[in-house]
Formats: structure tokens, sequence, C-alpha cells
């Protein structure tokens, strides 16, 4: 799959050179249509990620990272990088960041493209056109280090798969989250690749379905056997013995292993801990917050009630009703078997492993 | 409330005398429209239940006792009760039987109208007319002493709620899915009577949105604080310590005290656990099923796929994946902190107090 990947698997492209423009697959209207966005303004891109056209936490920063190019374009005619263009950068940089809270790898991708721009800035006065040239150099980098660390995650997630096995997965977290293989999903496109037989619970991931939508979209374009549920189902799926691993990605990892993901992830651990089943977190090391010790201290955000009340083109509650709508939550470390990144697996999970992996 | 109930409260009535008609509220149009179907027939009455038109264990259990009589109507013109009319009694009481195979308030009640026919009928011969007027005093009985058992598992219930609690529940238990006052809602009704506050969070749900349809509507109704949330968000509501107790229904409990309810019940209770949260089962003596020993053997009903990837109007799934969608689970007694029942509350909940109190 990697030599010649199906286009409608690519989630995150950029078109030509640095003058170019981004082109993300439209994730909102999956699995029904495959649709493009092409983005030419850092705004298109900052919509695309709020409205989540554009999401998983690894695409996300993959993205936001080729819409820092788009914020240098409008100086296409200027000759020089002057204070000017410096300053529209970083409010293009600042303006992406301020798109959603929670995953770090947007953080993380752009602080990359702020250093690049700053060193190559401090080597001496660059004109546009260089310094284009060299956004989209660490751009393309970010990406391709992404392709890698998922082939590597999925390397390391498929020596966890036996055949025979059933697994459950929550959100989605293949191909269409990060890059080609994807985090979670990677150690079952690979395990696959390995020739070895498993089926598939798919959570359909409330409010907006993820699972149902792009998860059990990409495992039946693989051809690999799945079952979707609802999940609230995924307890009973465990308790009937149908599930022996469970595989989920990360929005945020702390320095102790506490692990922010979509919501439902926390739920699903403590239902996996209840049945004694391994509980797996995928996620390249971009992923990690070091800075963070605790998983209290991850700003959780808060999506629109409407996610709720009207999600699939029709009021399904009372008008006013009050809403909690938390877009991710938390996972202990201690209710982690193992941490699965593209440097190896890490368990148990604590900070001297991680530090020492990670740090 | 009980002296003026709200007719849009009224879920399950019947109108006239025994040749008379059943009114049922069409729980499927909720919120967004208040519709009554009048049923006539007794295969009207198997399709609203099939299609949950009626829903609720004891509202199913009513409106199947009432729906015998329908069955008795086209015999209007025959002066006496034949071998040909019992059969065709019995062909009614049979059809309605397999219209859902969990709940057994069902059976009871169609149980109760089969013994009250042959006990009319063994007295001697019987008019159609006499029979028909003892269908629907027994039927009454039913409807009336559901009534009773309700304000009676409320009383008991409030007993356990106290002032600023959070409280959560999941599906429909109210005036919707009983009579009046409902089973698990009951216990938030009678507390609200008697002055208490508290909050309540309502798990949508899925697949069919009971929670976010029926239980947020008729907890607004009644002008009782409620927040809605996806089934997928109750652990993290749970974490953040805003749920001191959970009621839940029921559609079946056994002999040691396991209770078949709503799918998502189950991993409820295993997060509830988790989180050292009371978990509280309430439903009147007639969802007992004490010929039942263990939760395994009780039959769960398997709907369809549809309800998964087109329940809102809208396809949200890709089409042909295979789909899970048992209706209920199965939560075993250890998991129950107390069941409240009409006769009183069974804790802890163990082969030997359920006897003493219902057996």
């Amino acid at each position: 799959m990697i030599d010649s990947p199906n286009p409608s698997f690519i989630s995150v492209s950029w078109l030509g050179e640095w003058t170019g423009r981004l082109r993300l697959l439209d994730q909102t209207k999956l699995p029904l249509e495959i649709a493009f966005v092409d983005c030419q303004a850092v705004e298109q891109v900052r919509e695309a990620i709020l409205s989540l056209r554009v999401r998983g936490a690894p695409a996300i920063g993959i993205a936001a990272a080729y819409g820092v190019i788009l914020g240098l374009q409008p100086f296409i005619s200027n000759a020089r990088v002057d204070s000017h263009v410096q300053s529209h950068l970083a409010n293009a940089i600042d303006s992406l960041a301020r798109s959603r809270p929670t995953a770090v790898n947007l953080f993380w991708a752009l602080d990359r493209m702020r250093k690049v721009i700053e060193g190559h800035l401090a080597a001496g006065p660059s004109t546009v056109e260089a310094l284009g040239a060299r956004q989209l150099q660490e751009a393309k980098l970010i990406h391709d280090e992404d392709r890698q660390m998922c082939r590597a995650i999925g390397k390391f997630g498929a020596s966890l798969i036996r055949d025979g096995m059933g697994l459950l997965t929550h959100c989605n977290t293949g191909g269409l989250a990060a890059s080609e293989y994807g985090t979670a999903l990677s150690a079952f496109f690979t395990a696959q690749d390995e020739g070895k037989q498993f089926h598939v619970f798919v959570d359909e991931t409330r409010p907006l379905l993820q699972g149902a939508r792009l998860t059990a979209w990409e495992l039946m374009q693989r051809k690999i056997p799945c079952t979707l549920i609802c999940d609230s189902m995924a307890a009973q799926v465990m308790r009937e013995g149908r599930v022996q691993s469970i595989f989920v990605g990360a929005d945020r990892i702390t320095a102790r292993g506490d692990a922010a993901n979509k919501i439902g992830t926390y739920g699903l651990a403590v239902q996996a801990k209840y049945h004694g089943i391994p509980f797996y977190v995928a996620a390249p090391s971009s992923t990690f917050d070091l800075k963070l010790d605790h998983g209290r201290d991850i700003k959780i955000e808060q999506r629109c009630e409407a996610e709720i009340t009207e999600a699939f083109g029709k009021r399904t509650a009372p008008h006013q009703v009050p809403v909690y709508n938390p877009a991710f939550d938390v996972t202990d470390a201690e209710l982690v078997s193992a941490l699965i990144t593209e440097k190896g697996i890490i368990q148990p999970v604590n900070s001297d492993n991680i530090r020492r992996l990670i740090g």
C-alpha cells in the first residue's frame, strides 16, 4: 500500500511548489462522498481544522505546518522578508494555534515551523522565495517523518496482535487521522500486511461518529473484517469474550502517561480494566507533552451543543435542553497497559519509562 | 401531579367501555411532536410495541393487556363466547407476546389476562359482553396497580436522594415508560415533590436516543434541572465528581438479581463501580422473573442495523458495514447497589433478599 497509496486515503497533501496549495480530504463528507477542499489561505486551513474537515492529532499538525506556507504566499511579489512579512507569519501561526486546544501535535508542528523560520532568518536576510522553499521543505519533512513514525508504530503495535484476536477501537486513528497508516489503526493495517487474521469492533464514537463514518470505512476499504457498534455496546462485547485487546490513539500524553483522547476513551479504559483486557494507546512522540505531568492540566475542548442535539440533520432533543459536550477525556496512566510509539513500546506506563524512551 | 395529570404524559390510556379503543402517545415522534395513535385492532398494538411507539417495560405490559380486549371486539355481535372466540383470543395473546422478547412485564400482563379469561369462562357460559367487561376491568386493574407501584417505588427511591446530589440516568423510565411517575424517574419526581434540589445527567441512550428524546423532555416538563450528555461522556462526568448516584430501570430481573436493561446499562454499572458511585435499579415486582436464576438466560432482542447506521434520517456509516445491535444488556447483581421495588429496597442484592421481598 505504501508504494501505491489509494488517493482516497490521503487526508492531507500539498500540490506544487511553495506557491502551490493544500489539499484536504473533507472528512465531514465521508463515507458517502469523497470530496477534497483546496486551501489557499490560512483562514481556510483554520476553518477546516475547526470544523473537522481535517481531524486526528497528527493530521492536524501536518495541515497546520502546510498552512504556515499559505501565510507567506500573499507576499509572493515582495523581494525580501521584512518585519511586516515576519509579523504576518507570526499572526498566521498564532491563528492556526488557536483553532483547537487539546491535540498537542498542532502546537508541536507550528513550533517547528516557527523555529525553522527564525533559524532561516537568523542566518541573514532572505528572499520570500527562499523562505517559502525552506518552509515547504520543513512541512514536507514533518509529513514524511509522520509517515515513518506511523509505520514504526504499526510494527510495534502489530507485535501485540495474534491470529484470531478480537480487537476494539474508538474514534478514528487511521490514514485519515495521520499519514498513510495512522497510529492505532496502523497496528491493524500492519498486522494485516503480516498475514494475521483478526476482527475489529468499531465504536461509532458519538457525537460526530468518526468510528462509524471513518474507521469502518477505512477498515472496509482494506477488507479487514469489522463490526460497527454503538459506544454503549462496547462493555457488552467485552463481556461476551469477543475482545482480546483495545487499541486507541491519543491527542496529548503527559510526562506520567495520562492520555487525552476522544471522549469515551476513559470510560472504555475503565471497562477494559474490569474485564482484564489490555488497553493500548498508540501515538507518535509528537503527541507527548512532557511539560505537563498530570492529565488534569490538559485543556479539554468544549464543543457546541448542536453536535449532540442535532448532529444528523434532525433535531433529536428538546429545544433549550442544557448540554455538556467535552470533545476529549483523559485516561489515567494506571489504566493504560502500554504506550505504543515509533520508538518502541512503553510498558509499564510511568514517568521513568516515558522519559527514557521519549524525553 | 396525580390529581391533574398532564395529558401529554399519559403514554397509555383506554377510551370508553370495552368496545372503546386504546390510545397511545406515539413516543417515536417525541420531543418535537405530541401525537397519539388510536389502536382498534390487535395488530396495531403489536406494531406499536414493535416499532417502539409504546416502550418501557411496564407500559408495554399495560398496552398489551388492553390489546387483548381489542382481540375480543370483532365478536361484538356474537351473543356467546364459543370455542372460535376463545381460539381467536388465544391467538391475539400469542401474537402480542411475540412482539418483543426481553421485557418480562409483557408476558406477565398477558398471563394475567389469559388467566382472567380462563377463570371467567370456567365459571360457566359467558356472553361476549360480560367477558369484554371483565377483560377491561382486569386491564384497568393492571394499569392502576402499576400507577400505585410506581408511586411506591418513587417513595423508596427518593429516600436515597439528598439535597444537592448529582444524579445520572440511562434510557427512559418515567411516565412514558410506565404509569404516571415511572420507575427510576419516579424517584426523581418524588424527591422533587418532597422539595429536594438535585441535578440529573441524562445519557442520550444510543441508538434510539430515549434519553435525549424522552427523559430530557420529561425532566424539562417538570422543571427538574438536567444536562444531556452522550453515553460515552458518563464516565467523565463521574470522574469530575458530579454524580453521587445512578438510577436506572429494568426490563427483567432474575432470582439472583441480574438485571436486563437498555444496552449501555452494564457498561455504566462497571464505570459506577470503578468510581465508587451507588448504582440503583428501580422496577416493580412485575419485572422480576424468578423462574430464571442467571442473567445469561435472558433472551436479548437484536434489533435492525438501520437503528445504528441511519437512525436520524441520514446514512452515517458505510453501506454494507456489519453491525451488532443488541437492544439490552444484563448487569450482574454484584454491580447493583440496591433494587428499588414497590415493596421496599433490596440491599444487598441476592437471592435470599429477593425471595423474601418478592417471591
